[in-house]
């Protein structure tokens, strides 16, 4: 086909894909062909405009390394990866509800015995971290795989500014399905704005803050993984998550209490917080253990 | 705002926009959220293709340097780079039709004296390169700038396989319009196909290959700049150009001679092409002398 214009460029770029031999390919393609062209063709962009695209494109991949994930905050920031998450998440009623995985996700966090403390020296007011995971009836699960990642009191995860890895870890519930562990408050926080995302939220007007949140992953043999956070209640920013992922069921109180005896028998002398939170999972239907298993390992 | 859903997010995420103070930016934005959300709605894609995608794009990015960019390459695969040239090029018969820019245009080739060799040294056979840049009643143009750049016999450009400058430069038009130039007849290429676009092509079922042709864009004070090529008639790849650039208007026979006396007069003792074209600009309407000077320079 020659001399294609704006109207016949379309089906002619969808007709070339006659040859693709994996029916979902196909579909995804069509499909971003035909939603990329249609942005375009309502936008009109001019070649300049073309051309900042690209180099907005480019400099987020430059963004990129094994510490910084611009392509995720630019899919936060723009609500695909809570529509991605909803999508994924139609779930009935009696489960822990999912928001987005964020950007700081570490693979293969330190394993902790439950009650330890995962600061590794991270200044900031204490804060007891308990909870329970649980099936949808509320049975324990014992043994299940709890990953705790969270920023520390300056709105800092420890890959944006350390070599070592910090307030983040892995749990075991033991046999009550409980776990625990302390750490420091977090406390709300803008995502990295020094790089194209940033650009564009200012172009955009808005802030790039983020309700203060612990990020949980939390999988068990026979459930379904669970990705989310628990956010503090009271934030200023739980209206506005510059990434769209707070939801009600997820806020829990970050209280505060004096001095004193911690709720697992610790003397606190400074003032200190605990948070608690019961996490319900969704049973894998007609999943086998082995499948199970392996897809509650495919992160850990 | 809270608890949003698949169905309640994507206004919400429009309605952040509402503190953009550029109507422009406004309305990209919008149109950007509305459209990208309703691909992930149409598609319903998993989270491990989510995960698939950003790495994709990442690794896009990590492709591009000062000497090859991969996200032009991604926008010329999807047809999207010859929409937005259709869209720019709603121009009236009578002037030389556009086509992409491509990934390997170099800033500030060499200028080169009509009649020169631009191959520094490269093999291949001689192709006399000659033509005319006009206006649209076919008034010659003096003094107008002409950058060329092409291929090599193998298919290469310089930028994608050597340190220094080769097969590319720029040329005034004397005072008759005219301008030419000592090339190598170049070949039909894939484009490069060993990063993540090649993988989409694959993927897609589709081949890599671009028909032969030789890049122009032309400059004059007063008239719109052309980008565009003119390809070689014959090539088996006319009609599935992997970026959809062909333009019947756009091709020529790169004609075949036995040694012998060139048009200018160039003793040639090996056979060789010879290509002409004469190319005519469209005027910029109500454009200011200087204004249009500005425009002319803002590549050179």
């Amino acid at each position: 086909m020659r001399d294609l214009n704006e109207h016949t460029l379309t089906d002619e770029v969808i007709a070339r894909f006659k040859n693709c031999d994996n029916p979902r390919t196909l579909q995804i393609s069509e499909a971003l062909v035909r939603h990329l062209h249609a942005f375009v063709r309502e936008i009109e962009p001019t070649q300049e405009e073309w051309e900042a695209a690209i180099d907005f494109l480019t400099r987020t991949g430059h963004m990129c390394d094994d510490k910084r994930q611009e392509f995720i905050l630019l899919s936060d920031a723009l609500g695909v990866s809570m529509l991605v998450d909803a999508i994924n998440h139609r779930a009935p009623e009696g489960i822990t509800e999912s928001t987005v995985f964020g950007p700081f996700y570490v693979d293969g966090a330190t394993l902790y015995e439950n009650g330890s403390d995962i600061t590794e020296g991270t200044p900031g007011m204490p804060m007891y971290i308990s909870g329970s995971v649980n099936d949808d009836s509320g049975e324990p699960l014992a043994n299940a795989l709890v990953n705790i990642w969270q920023s520390d009191t300056e709105g800092y995860y420890d890959v944006q500014h350390m070599d070592t890895l910090a307030l983040r870890g892995r749990l075991r519930t033991d046999e009550n399905g409980r776990f625990s562990c302390w750490t420091v408050r977090p406390s709300a926080y803008p995502i990295p704005d020094d790089g194209p995302v940033g650009e564009m939220l200012a172009a955009q007007g808005r802030h790039p803050w983020r309700p203060a949140h612990v990020h949980f992953m939390i999988e068990a043999p026979g459930f379904r993984k669970l990705v989310t956070h628990v956010f503090a209640e009271g934030d200023q920013y739980l209206d506005s998550d510059v990434v769209f992922g707070v939801k009600n069921s997820l806020i829990r109180e970050f209280k505060e209490h004096p001095a004193g005896t911690a709720p697992d028998g610790r003397q606190v002398d400074q003032p200190y917080s605990t948070l608690h939170y019961d996490f319900k999972l969704k049973a894998v239907a007609g999943a086998s253990l082995e499948e199970a298993a392996s897809q509650s390992d495919d992160r850990t």
